[in-house]
């Protein structure tokens, strides 16, 4: 069984997010870990095996060890048989992967520069702005509801987690907001803030 | 047949060197592009279909355009039968996802971030350093001559990419200095840099 360290409230509640959507949350160890955060609270927190203190972090079930979001959640999905994802050799798999990635490689990091006011040149090279997320989510969609298509995949999921996150930087753009509250509608079919409030409660009250 | 939108000794060039290793560049329709490079040489060129008009960029099989050069590798090697990879379910295949990943969520972010000279806690925060990025890969080697084990693979390809691109932000550390030199073996048995300087010749004589 793979084994997940998670902070309530975090990056890694999209995983939490994911393993419910699946009905796999019984499938994972579910570990709970203090992390410092932006405004300063919080710790690294020992228990967790993360080179760097951060979460999500998995241990896979050869034992293992898997960091990065994307990473996780595509590996979740396989070893699940795709339920929220394209499968190699499928039509639109090379899409579905860019979708991955592009969160990743681009769109956190255009992220931090946004919070961060950064305007070094380097980065507006290398990430561009969420001017061009925001083009490229809305081009993606076309006119269908979801980033692949009629399916909702973990391509919405981590791709929209970035705007449920920090919603002021949202693109001024009706498709993606539209795509947004479809993907918070589809969360909200499963009790994940309700979990993330008790993981919240139960570390707190072993602190 | 996929159809690669490619600069000479850019980005792209390592998803040649890929397509050479695995002896399959001839069944990739590869079409040179110029981009706008760091030293202010080169234009947007109107040929080539990535949205913000970069390198690499992949049309797949299915006619689905696939960016970032992480997913054009994963994607690659999985339709050609994961010749520099591991397959889903094989032992690893997590830990691969993860080297791929953290390499666009990190190791990019991170050289921007050297390159630039960024300070804003923010970057420091959400991608570490260049110090951290040694110490995972030392810690990811281990005994072993490449990232996965014994088997060479496109995490390889990719990870070291960024210290061929710029040594000079090599970490210090014999392990890693071994290892790049490692992967700049393998790719030196495949003739990628006299195909970079005739691709590079064509795109100057067309200009
Ligand atoms: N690129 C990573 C980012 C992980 C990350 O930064 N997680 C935050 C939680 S929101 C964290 O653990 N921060 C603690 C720290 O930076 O020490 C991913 O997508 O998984
Ligand atoms: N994260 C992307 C980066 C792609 C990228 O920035 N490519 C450079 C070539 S080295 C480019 O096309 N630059 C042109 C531009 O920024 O306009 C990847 O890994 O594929």
């Amino acid at each position: 069984m793979p084994t997940l360290y998670h902070s309530p409230f975090s990056r890694s509640t999209r995983i939490i997010t994911q393993l419910m959507l699946m009905d796999r949350l019984d499938a994972v160890d579910v570990r709970p870990a203090v992390v410092r955060r932006q405004d300063g609270s919080g710790h690294h927190d020992a228990a967790n095996p993360h080179p760097e203190g951060k979460v999500p972090f998995l241990i896979g079930d050869d034992g293992m060890a898997i960091r990065e979001s994307n990473a996780i959640m595509l590996y979740l999905d396989e070893l699940n048989g795709y339920p929220l994802g394209i499968a190699p050799g499928q039509p639109g798999r090379g899409a579905f992967l860019s979708w991955m990635c592009y969160y990743g490689g681009v769109v956190e990091p255009a992220m931090v520069c946004a919070f961060s006011g950064e305007v070094h040149p380097a980065f507006a090279t290398a990430f561009r702005s969420l001017t061009e997320v925001g083009a490229q989510i809305e081009a993606g969609l076309g006119d269908a509801p979801f980033l692949m298509g009629e399916r909702f995949t973990i391509a919405d999921l981590i791709m929209a987690s970035a705007f449920q996150w920090a919603p002021q930087l949202t693109p001024d753009n009706a498709a993606v907001r539209d795509w947004v509250a479809r993907v918070t509608g589809r969360i909200g079919t499963v009790p994940v803030m309700e979990y993330e409030e008790q993981a919240k409660a139960a570390l707190e009250a072993a602190a």
